[in-house]
Order: C-alpha cells, then structure tokens, then sequence
C-alpha cells in the first residue's frame, strides 16, 4: 500500500496555523480500510480574536493564535469507537467589579491564557460515550481552568482565590504542604473528567444510549505538558535518548487490589453470583477440596486454600493479559460513561468498580533539551497490543531523522505506525503482528520550529 | 558520651553463631538514656537439630545453625513502644502419607528451609501490640511458609498444593499469570501480617488492654531478602556507589487518596464529626464563602470551593508532614492492632481506615554483587525524622571502610546512627536534629564473610 492511499487529503492541516502541531492517523477494527483524519471543524465555537502565546517557554510553534478546540472526527463510522479531539484551548478570565464583589464578576470575552489540547477516546459497547467525551472534555477542562486561573498565573497559589488572606499565616500554610501552581492544572483535569462523566451519564441517559470510554488527554499549558489517563490508551515521550512513559494503564489487572478491597467492603455489589478471589484459572468441581493457587485484596502475591464451594463462582476478575475482564465484561477498570452497564443478564453495575479518575503525568518543558526529533506519541490501545514501547520508539527514530524536510512526516510517522499493526511493515523489530482494535495515533512534535509553523 | 557507655553489653551477640548477622541499637524516647540491646532468649521454642543452610546463594554467614526466632526485647520498659525481634526461620515440611491422602499429612519434626528474620514494631498508645507482634508475627510466618513451602521449593508453583494436575494445561495458566515462587513467600509475609493482626486483637481484647504498632519486616530466604512493611519505619540498602529504599510509608499523607475514598462510600464512617475533604489549614467562620483550596479523593492536584458550613468540621486527615493526623488521632495509616481504638470522646472507629496490609518489596542478592560494606539500615521513624536516607547512607560509608578489623563494627554503626539522633555526632550533613522519639536501628550486613560468622 503507497502511502498516497492512506492519507484524506483534504482533511489534513496538520501544519495549519490554528491548530497545534499534531499528525493523526486512525484504523478502524474492521480490518476494511485505513484512513487518515484532519480536522475539518465540527462543533466550532465562536472564532475569538488573536492573542499572542502566554507561556514562560512556548513550544517554538511559531505563530499560533486564538482558535477554540475542534473535533477532528469528521465523518463518524458505526464501526469506528476510537474517537479524537484536539486544538486550542482559549482560557478566559474573570473581571472584578470596581468594588472587588463576587456577584459582579463576568467572563472577559478575550483570551488570558492558551494551552492546547489532544485527546484520544476509545469507545466500548457502541461510539456514543466517545463522541459525547471528544464533544466535551475539552469544554469541561476549559470552565475549570476558567474557575482556577487567577491562581495558576500567581507564583503560588494563594489560600484565597481573591488574593485576600483571612489568616496572616495563609501563604505558609500553602507553602507547607507543597502546593505549585501545576497542582491547580492538575486539579482542574481531574474535575473536568469528574465533570464530563456525569454530563455523559446525564446525556446518555436521556437519550437511551449506553456505551463507555477511556480517555487520554494531553494538554499543553505554560510549558509542561499534562497527560491524564483513564483507561487503557498509552502516551510516550520517544528522544533520541529516552523512552518515557508518561501514563499507565488502568486494567482489571493492574487495578486488581482496589477492585477486590471494594468488593471486599462491599459484598452485595456482588450479589452472590462472584467470587472476590483471584485463581489462575476458573475453578470446577474436580477442584473441590484441593488446595490451590488464590490471591485476595490484600495480596501482591499468591498463597494456597483449599477449594469451597464458593470459589466455583465466576470470578471478580478473570483472565490474563489483553483478556482479563472485570466481572467477565470490560477490559478497563476507569474511564468515561457506563452509567448503567450491568452484568449479562444481571443487575450487577459494572460503575462502582469503574472509576472516572485519572492519573496525571506532568513534562516539565523547560527541564527537557528538546531536540528536532522529539516526540510523544499517543494511541489506543490497538496500538500498544502488538507494538512495545521500545519498537514504537524504534520506528519513531528510524523514521524522523532521514525526513527532516518533509512538512508531513509526522503524518506519515503516524500512518507508519498504524501499517506496523497491520502486519504491513517490514523491521526487525516488528514481527508481523496483526491489531484487530481500531487504532488511533497522534504524534505531536515538541520541538517544531521550522516545521510545525509552516502549513504544506 | 562514650562509646563504652553505650553497651549494654552482656545481652549483645550479633556475632553469636545461633542468631543472623545483625546489630541493633535503639533509644527511648524520654531523653534520658540510650541504651544497646542483645539477645537474652525470651520465649524460646524447643531448640531443633542443627540443619546446614538450604538455598541457593546464602549471604555467606559461615556455619550458621538451626535455632528458632529469638525476641531481642529483654528489658520491657513502660517507656519504650519500639519493639524488635530477629532470629532464623526454621521451616518444616509436612510429610505425606503412603497413600498421598491429605489427611496423613504430618508436619516433620526436622527443619527443611532455613531463613533469617529481623523485625521493628513502633507502639502507639502503649507497648502491648509491639510486644505481641514482637512475640507472634515470627510464628505466624513461619506457619505460613510450612504451609506453602512445597511450592515454594519448585521451580514454579503448581496450581494444585500436591503437585497434581486437574487440568493438563495448569502449568500454562500459572506461567501466564506470571506466578513465581518468591510470590508464595511475599503471600506468605501478607497472610501473615493479617494473621497477627487478628491476634493481636483477640488478645488485647481478651486482657483489656489497647494499642497499635507499626511493623517493618527483613526475611532473607533462598537468596532473596523479601521487606514487608506496614507503617512509617523504613528500609535502607546502602551500598559503595548506591542508597535504594526498600520500604515506603504510609502514613496519612501517602494513603490519603485511599482514606478519602472509603469516607466518600462509607459516609457514616465520619458520624458527621469530620469533613472528608482536605485544606491547607483548618477552616473557621471568617472562611465561610471564600474560595479556598481544596481536595477530595478523585484528586492529586488542588482546586478552589466555596466554603460551606459543613467544611468548618475537623478534616479527616489534618496537618502535613510529621504533624498529619488520621481522624486528629493517627500518625500512620497501616499497622497492627488498635482494633478498638476510636476518636477522642467519639464512638467513631479508626480502624477502617487502617491497614494491616504490608507492602513486600524484594531484594535479589543474586542480581547484586555484594561488597564488603554493603548493608540494608532498618529504623522506626524516629531516626528517620532527623536523618534523611542520604546522610544516614554518608555515615555508613564514612564509618565502615575505616573499621574493617573490628568484629563490632555493625553494632557501632547502629550505635553511632542513634546518637546521631541525638545531636551528638559532628559531621558535615548532620546538623544537630535532635529526635524526641524512640529510635531503634538494625544494621544488617548482606555480605559477611569474615565478620558475621565469629563471635566477640
């Protein structure tokens, strides 16, 4: 397959000037066809008017201006659950009345501050949650920063978001416990997730669909890097000499304790029709009686017990790898949506195991020599089932160096990636493997001058 | 104060052929005296028949021989909550029957694996539960580790106890799960932390008596030395050219995510007596509808609220660093005992909230290569308090080179650590902390040939 092939020529504007720089390409599980999407604007706010970069070391972008976050899925397919986001994000900020009164504060129609923002949602049991994060999340992020900003451009933040302290002693109090103006970006990511959660469950609910998804969002604001995950999707920092990981994954496995610790806590969510307890494998009845390989809540490691009736059960979590499922249902322990997911047949909800938290990862910028060939490559997890770490990293590098002057090869290192999960690329480090999951890829250059600035 | 003053000497044989190489030191809290403890034997198990050391790099000990775990705290004073224990596992094997029937199973009189054991307990509310882990968590492991040690001894552990297959593809289910045999000894060292918590309980309540205690546990077996911990005391390896913590703590600061968690669905947890979201500092009546910084379980990061009425209750976790308090009442979140413990005038109990759930780090000798002064620091909180990991890794390296000869260097070290406490020592990074709190150290050297095998 030619490269040609791949690309939705129109779509693409990866170099545009209104967005951040950014290539994405995306598989769907059908096996059918690849394609690559731009971002052609769907629900686009009102266009603000420019307004230079606020940051202590921008990303060498070159001119960017004000242009709010555009949905790039153009063209939704019943097949396609992966979903995308990414663009700008115009933080306003609050005016005070003349006499410093709450009640007169309004939102200044121009922007104060401007980080940008991807995102990946790979949705389960139908598109509808992923469509509703990709269609949100960015607004729900945006309205916290709104909320918070006046204490993410003081050096610290103060006690009081007005400024004002109540006691004397306020600002050591703060300063004690280590608060940092990042810890406010922070804070407003997991609120905005808190917050789209419930506006998904709110949504969906209404409007009789069901569905789940996991979320990764990175954002870029003030010179870090935020990367919040939910979910199974993976973001890594590739240098020259560095593989980095800048989320984790959130599975019934690795999320193992926390789920059976609530299970424990909580044994009617259970109904009786689950063992908390973990076993290499699903009991049956030869297996009475004897002892075997178990391990509970407050086990990192394995003991023996000797098989009860009980044990038969199916399991709380059951299965290794790729195949583990919490409850026999879902493959992720957080995300966004499944308000009303339940067991098959049941009425075990899935949502009090599922968190909507995520972890946040922060990339300090300004403590990173970026080099030309710097990137973070975020993707599904199709991607991540049949390509490491290190051979991602692998074809990161084989690729970008010998393509300096190509204004799209961070595209084409993005379709790269997705024909490397078709089994299509040819590398000693690849071996053929094949992903069935929709994939989706951004790479997003962090050192772009001279290439993400300038549109083809 | 003189060295000389230092040793209680009469009890002290770290070299003596029937305990593990260690030394040990520790100091009461009331600053009166500091005092070196040994090893008088107080509840001393039959002795059993010498049994030459099983396993497959032993730490070059010399001819160390069966002798059961000995409790190193002969002198019990109503000021000194630390309590400690060391000695050598003897682990037996159950033998089966002619008939393989599981009934026939008889536990053999003869040890079959030998491991080394050294344990801190750090009281609170009275010495009772440090002196009844002192006295049982070495038991309970023991009973833990006969009954799995037929796993233990394979190359990988069978899904079944007797070795026998139900399914013919078992092995392939504990090889995906990844199942080794050090994961039977850290589910050994879990099972057995939950084990003497539940002892503790039934005893304290049997003898009216309370209390609590942190628990810090060394196990060195089959080449391996496994550290379990389950509070704010911490491990150190200390090395030529490294310093790693084997140990983390969990106090309320480091679980608080956990703690909010279980307050947000368990409400009545809190008897609305405490607000379960956290500030910088305790809010008052001048705070009422201010914005201020705040955080709830879903959080790592800050964000602003407005101040109701019901966030002027005393926060469930309050204060930061040394000075945070579970419920105003708990310095730590996990440890043993305090199964009645509740707030102050209050009904509301501390104990959901805490764990006896140790984390179980291990340590591959055979991955290291072990140096002459390599050593693993073991200390209640009090050392670390004043000391941090890398000034206590500058007076081990500054001490030990230079004393090769002296057959009591490692009790020297753990002297000179606890007077360091003290601010009696002069040296460049330590500057005259003064700890208030018992201190109790083990020095356990992890290559001792020539030292560790021949008594003063």
């Amino acid at each position: 397959m030619k490269s040609g092939d791949l690309v939705n020529s129109s779509a693409l504007d990866f170099g545009d000037a209104h967005t951040p720089p950014w290539a994405m390409a995306y598989h769907y599980g059908t096996g059918l066809h690849i394609e690559v999407k731009g971002a052609p604007d769907l629900p686009r706010e009102p266009t603000l008017p420019p307004q230079p970069w606020v940051g202590t070391k921008p990303l060498n972008l070159g001119s960017l201006h004000g242009s709010p976050p555009r949905i790039i899925n153009a063209e939704k397919s019943e097949f396609n659950e992966d979903q995308a986001a990414c663009g700008k994000l115009c933080i306003r900020r609050y005016e005070f009345g003349a006499e410093e009164d709450q009640e007169w504060l309004t939102l200044c129609t121009e922007e104060f501050l401007t980080g940008h923002y991807w995102a990946l949602f790979d949705g389960h049991g139908g598109p509808a949650a992923a469509i509703l994060a990709a269609n949100t999340l960015h607004s729900c992020l945006r309205r916290q920063l709104e909320a918070v900003v006046e204490g993410i451009v003081t050096t610290q933040p103060p006690m009081h978001l007005s400024g004002h302290c109540v006691c004397l002693s306020d600002p050591q109090f703060v300063e004690e416990k280590g608060i940092k103006t990042k810890d406010l970006v922070i804070g407003a990511l997991e609120c905005a997730f808190q917050e789209c959660d419930e506006v998904i469950g709110r949504e969906l609910e209404a409007s009789c669909q069901v569905g789940g998804c996991t979320a990764l969002v990175a954002v870029f604001l003030q010179g870090k890097l935020y990367v919040a995950n939910a979910g199974d999707s993976r973001a890594l920092l590739v240098r020259r000499d560095e593989i980095r990981p800048l989320s984790s994954e959130f599975t019934p496995e690795t999320e193992r304790q926390r789920i059976q610790q609530l299970a424990f806590v909580y044994p009617e969510l259970l109904a009786g029709e689950f063992t908390r307890l973990e076993f290499p494998r699903r009991l049956k009845g030869d297996d009475l009686g004897q002892k075997v390989l178990f391990r509970d809540h407050y086990m990192n490691g394995w003991s023996y017990k000797c098989v009860e009736k009980s044990d038969l059960k199916y399991p709380l979590i059951h299965g290794q790898g790729r195949q583990a499922r919490l409850l026999g249902t879902l493959a992720v322990s957080r995300g966004l949506g499944d308000h009303q997911l339940r067991v098959l047949d049941t009425n075990i909800q899935l949502k009090p195991f599922l968190l909507s938290v995520p972890e946040v990862t922060v990339l300090d910028m300004d403590q990173l020599e970026l080099q030309e060939d710097d990137v973070v490559v975020m993707a599904t997890d199709g991607l991540w089932d049949v390509l490491s770490n290190e051979q991602v990293a692998w074809l990161v590098r084989s690729f970008l160096p010998g393509n300096r002057d190509d204004p799209h090869r961070f595209l084409e290192l993005a379709q790269m990636l997705i024909r490397s999960t078709q089994g299509k690329e040819d590398g000693p480090t690849v071996q053929g493997q094949v992903s069935y999951d929709d994939v989706s890829v951004f790479v997003i250059p962090l050192h772009s001058q001279g290439q993400g600035g300038s549109g083809p």
